[in-house]
């Protein structure tokens, strides 16, 4: 199986659902992206359909969007 | 570890976040409870903090709102 991908950008709301999803989830199944490290992954978030944070992409590409943190829009600003 | 509750109400939304949960999670980790086959659920869920469906709650007890398929005022109606 390959990785999912947990987009978040550092918020409360995004720091829960990373806990959450790293005990649900195998960690080594879930590749975590923080925005707020790395602005040059908002593109490819954007593009696989990621309209807020925090998000989930799957393996096959469905984007699970999990509670509210931020837009992307917010995100980007 | 205690299990997940998945809730959802049927509606396509749910029903494909349901195929996401089912394979990033162990399935024997997961109980999967659809509003549509049992409405007794429905008081419990709302009282674990449930607003929206489909919903996974955490066995710690957080609850992941997941994407939007319907609000729980809906799904009572």
């Amino acid at each position: 199986m390959s990785k999912s991908i947990f987009y978040h950008a550092g918020c409360p709301v995004c720091i829960s659902a990373e806990q959450d999803i790293l005990n649900l989830i195998n960690p080594s199944d879930v590749e975590v992206v923080n925005f707020a490290d790395d602005k040059s992954r908002i593109n490819e978030a954007e593009k696989t359909g990621v309209k807020s944070v925090p998000a989930l992409v799957t393996p096959n590409g469905n984007v699970l969007h999990i509670n509210f943190g931020a837009s992307m829009e917010d995100v980007k600003g």
